[in-house]
């Protein structure tokens, strides 16, 4: 039994599952080391407590062989029958948050003395504390996402769109080795950047804009993120206010970052920062996210969660303040977590950048 | 109240579903034009059958005004809470196929008089008829697909691996004007073209191997998808024996289709000609899907539905032989229901090619 499959196991003794059904593609892969994703077709891992492990897959798609048993369907076989006969069919079964209702329901209708919780804490645990290869395949995805957002810099012009530089961006990942993007590029320029999720349009980039650029990139199935805001051509006062203001959260909340620091403390050491200016209602989101396989992994760095760090877990920092009608400004690195510290995945200056002169 | 939504109305009563819960991004852009994905956070329209409609939707993502009531939610309040002030908590529901077990399963424990259905083909039934502007739509996005697989055909030289083209094509999308891909790109060589869902890699080409391109991407938010295969430097006489029989599948399933003809018998008459030669067992999967705003919706062409076809329904024709260790060939077009026949919307040739010469 692979030492991820025993991590998981100790989890759901902890939280008294004895049988577990997890649909997420990156954690069957993260367990399996099996990288398949059918799309709207069942697939599916079930773990019982005696570390019997079963995956359920179309008979179209080739599985590699592993520690584990398959069972095959074909696309005709009702779902829930080929479900219950793997599964002890009374008492609570963990199942993946993730799980879409057309499987579940289902399976309950099926099953009426089954009693589904949501389960796919135990292995979302585990991912979160990443294992040193892991580690080493973050750190190289955050070494494009660097290498790519410096291109991106200097290629901006006035009357761009943004729709135009995020295209560049995204070629760049391919070009880079990158599979492709961890999510849609966001550039936004001036009052867009008020928006924390404003997608590129046709907006054309004129002088004494901010430049607000989040994006990440996917290099051998793990996730990069992070985000700079430039200003082009010029810089007023209150944008450099703003943007110092930004930067001081994020630098901050990097420097405390140690084992045992709570994430809700480390939200609040940014965000207090931001509230003490008087800008509190203009943070309007969480400080950041776990990531790994997936963009958005759990837990959040937010007051919703005081689990103390560890080292191995990743996590981006992205204070912002958002001026709506004006302007917004978010910086964001990944970090990781390390037996005295953090060390920062990305290496872009943050000092305050004008462009294009 | 618009014409899609009243059409969906007219699905929930024949189906006698008083209200239903509809999560599907794409759905949802379908009725409200509103173009969200807020990840993991709960995202959801609500209907009832005297057409009330009601967005859950996360204050921090911009939603447009329309022709629907809008409830903001903070990352911090209870979910099933939310959503329980706004429906009706006894009896039956609609919800979403793909509704997540992490939203579906705490509305159960609130409310638990409330009985959960899959109720998305509803929705589901009107998005499968295109409206005019969708079949316009449509026909661009594969209009940029024949463009960029004419251009991969030409680029493609022995040596280069897999994901080289597949990356070729990616670029040549964005080129095109494109958004990005409808699903990840498939290139494969010789053998790994037995395997209809092989993912790219570092295979390279060598003389005398086929070359499988399926390839699709999404233009103004509706998806293209196609398949070519090719044959570089040389070609057997098996080969071409296998392909001729392909095209003779594609062929034949085009020359059939018109309003009335069952999707059965759309597969069965490919099918036919395949398993009349004795590739019945290689012919692994269903001979089509619909498709739209997203790569696969429901219905499929297989044997397991027997809708008679109407216009403006979109599908793929794919039919394939598989033949492990040596060799694979699918040929694939999306076609679109007219009044007394079907327009094919690619224009690829589909008379065998050898090409690289």
């Amino acid at each position: 039994m692979n030492t991820r499959l025993q991590k998981v196991l100790e989890q759901m003794k902890l939280r008294n599952l004895s049988q577990l059904i997890i649909s997420d593609h990156y954690s069957i892969r993260y367990l399996t080391g099996v990288n398949n994703d059918p799309g709207e077709r069942l697939y599916a891992l079930y773990i019982n407590e005696s570390g019997r492990t079963v995956l359920f897959a179309s008979r179209l798609f080739r599985v590699s062989e592993g520690d584990f048993e398959t069972v095959f369907y074909e696309d005709t076989d009702d779902m829930s029958a080929v479900i219950a006969n793997q599964i002890v069919t009374e008492g609570v079964i963990g199942v993946d948050k993730d799980w879409p209702a057309r499987f579940l329901l289902p399976l309950m209708e099926r099953c009426p003395k089954l009693k589904p919780v949501i389960g796919s804490e135990c292995v979302d645990y585990v991912r979160s504390r990443k294992d040193e290869k892991e580690r080493e395949l973050m750190r190289i995805a955050s070494r494009i996402n660097d290498s790519v957002i410096e291109k991106a810099r200097d290629y901006v012009r006035e009357g761009m769109t943004e729709k135009q530089v995020a295209r560049f961006i995204d070629e760049q990942y391919l070009k880079e080795g990158a599979e492709g993007n961890s999510f849609t590029t966001i550039v936004s320029f001036g009052a867009n950047a008020a928006d924390p999720h404003h997608e590129p349009d046709d907006t054309v980039l004129k002088n004494g804009q901010c430049v607000l650029i989040d994006m990440g990139c996917i290099k051998d199935g793990y996730c990069s993120d992070m985000t700079r805001t430039f200003f082009y051509g010029s810089v007023t006062d209150r944008e450099k206010e703003i943007y110092e203001l930004v930067r001081r959260a994020n630098e901050k909340a990097e420097s405390i970052i140690k084992p045992g620091v709570r994430l809700c403390d480390i939200d609040e050491s940014a965000r207090s920062i931001i509230s003490n200016a008087g800008y509190g209602k203009c943070f309007t989101h969480r400080l950041g996210h776990f990531i790994g396989m997936s963009v958005h992994e759990k837990p959040d760095v937010s007051s919703s969660y005081d689990d103390p760090v560890e080292p191995g877990m990743i996590f981006s920092i992205e204070p912002g303040i958002y001026l709506s009608g004006d302007f917004g400004v978010r910086i964001e690195d990944l970090v990781m977590v390390t037996e005295d510290g953090c060390e920062v995945f990305n290496h872009v200056d943050k000092k305050l950048q004008v462009i294009g002169k």
